[in-house]
């Protein structure tokens, strides 16, 4: 196998977040479930934007924050997304970039906006995602350039690509490439409604494709239809080479054959907003792998960065991760 | 005098912040001026923001962030100035609306973007901000609607509007309206460079039209060419009805004819990144101006209000500036 030019590619949605806080009350109103993301269209982000509060723009997308994460911890990364050639695809592009990330998919010439996800922060500092997936829709197999992912150590996939046709034939084709490679191919389920979508997808994913999963507790519950962590740990175990369960406040568990980790949380004073706390553990999970860490390293170092990007608003590290994990490991 | 419709109408230049850390080698590096504002052309920023680092975006401008403040502390504020009908205009304009503060001035419809500003804090939490003023060189005196400027107890201008010769006519024909109506008029000096630049201006502004002035210790100094606060403070009595004059951590110091007061700052634990502190004191004293509270107490309050917004980053309060008040002062 040639030498990886990077560490990890990710693919993913390409979205610009809208934070502001709300209180229980506005999300009871407006319908949204707390915790989830949910997809909307073009007219209900216009209403929900005009009722939303006083908002930050920041780049978000779950792969994206994902790599973000690696390039802060200054692993070698890429990503493959669509933005529209508009005033928010050129933030999007610019924050990755700086970052020291390749970036180079095409932005769409035509079409809807670059996507946004308009995300309320609850005082429990819970956040709530309403995606409006605009430009990511044209994200499709021409994107994916299989010399790029021969390229990478790691392809990882967002579970949320699966919303789409075209970038799930995107998904797919980058998968089968990584494989017939050699290399590492890695998924997250990202949400247990989007688990609940795509079950029975997912599940032949595991069987076929992907050897590094991510899950949270809801989402691999709901991949496997039990009413409890444990039960969902004995079935993963043996359906993909590694699997890394994380469990909010209680830290996360890894599965690998034989092999078992249950790994504690990073101690917190306070948690101000929960975005970005999946993509984080994922960023310091596959450095650590794509370093050929012992697999608890690899958790601690997941639970250290999502452990800084729960203690502010926004879903990107603030500060260096690379000087973090220097300082807590 | 009919009753108001606002507490405070300002006239600015409506502007999206973009914010990223930078260290001190970064500004050397650029001959970026440490803690100023720096007018740049869309060449200029376009590179400067290729080197900066991540960031996030949220709306700014200075006399924008002062009717923000003052709307966050529940006062009827309104607001004129000049978007484009671009993405960051959009932001621009739901940001302001959704405090409840009356904007309705036309996006242009062509010419430059939406004004952005590149500011850099530093480990120091100093600012240091490169203005692109885009579709701000458009705002003229037609933006000006007499009966909304009648309506509102004080006008409110950032010095910063005579950088652009039709938006000095604008700030003009406000200044005069409201002078006409009985109502106050009040100016912040915005930047000791600003102050250079327009010296002769502001000293006949003060003379004739303006009846509160902000400025903080350096803006003050700059236009009477001084070299001590106790001197600039000697020239300014007398010149105008009210001069509210900002010191950092040394407080603020507020003269009306023979009144003199010298008020400490805001306890504050940890400085974040002090864009927009004077903007926010201006909010607080123009509140407790326009409920006719007494002056050392209007300073209080922007005190109060200026310790929140630079104990984060970014310009604008992430809390009700009201509940701060209410339970500090």
């Amino acid at each position: 196998m040639a030498d990886a030019r990077y560490d990890v590619m990710g693919i993913g949605n390409a979205i610009v977040d809208v934070l502001a806080h709300a209180d229980d009350l506005f999300l009871a109103e407006n319908a949204l479930v707390k915790g989830a993301m949910t997809l909307i269209d073009a007219e209900t982000a216009e209403r929900l934007y005009q009722d939303m509060g006083p908002a930050i723009e920041c780049s978000g997308g779950s792969a994206a924050n994902t790599i973000a994460g690696l390039a802060s911890l200054e692993g070698a990364g890429a990503f493959i997304g669509k933005v529209r050639d508009d005033q928010l695809g050129a933030v999007f592009t610019h924050d990755i970039r700086t970052l020291g990330v390749a970036f180079d998919t095409p932005p769409a010439e035509a079409g809807p906006p670059t996507a946004r996800c308009l995300i309320f922060v609850t005082p429990d500092a819970e956040r709530t995602m309403q995606t409006y997936l605009g430009a990511c829709v044209d994200l499709g197999p021409e994107d994916i350039d299989g010399d790029e992912i021969a390229a990478a150590k790691v392809t990882y996939l967002e579970g949320y690509l699966w919303d789409r046709p075209r970038a799930k034939e995107a998904f797919r084709k980058a998968a089968t490439i990584a494989n017939r490679e050699g290399r590492t191919v890695s998924l997250s389920l990202s949400d247990p409604f989007c688990v609940d979508r795509h079950r029975e997808d997912f599940l032949d994913l595991l069987e076929g494709h992907v050897d590094v999963l991510f899950a949270n507790e809801e989402e691999i519950k709901s991949l496997y239809k039990v009413d409890s962590f444990d039960k969902a740990l004995q079935y993963v175990r043996g359906h993909c080479e590694i699997a890394a369960l994380t469990r909010s406040e209680k830290g996360s568990v890894v599965v690998s054959g034989d092999e078992v980790h249950v790994v504690d949380a990073e101690p917190i004073t306070k948690v101000a907003d929960t975005t970005g706390a999946g993509d984080a553990y994922a960023a310091g999970f596959l450095y650590g792998f794509t370093q050929s860490r012992p697999l608890d390293i690899c958790a601690r170092i997941g639970g250290i960065c999502a452990a800084e990007v729960i203690s502010h608003v926004g879903a990107r590290p603030e500060i260096s991760l690379k000087d973090v994990v220097e300082q807590k490991l």
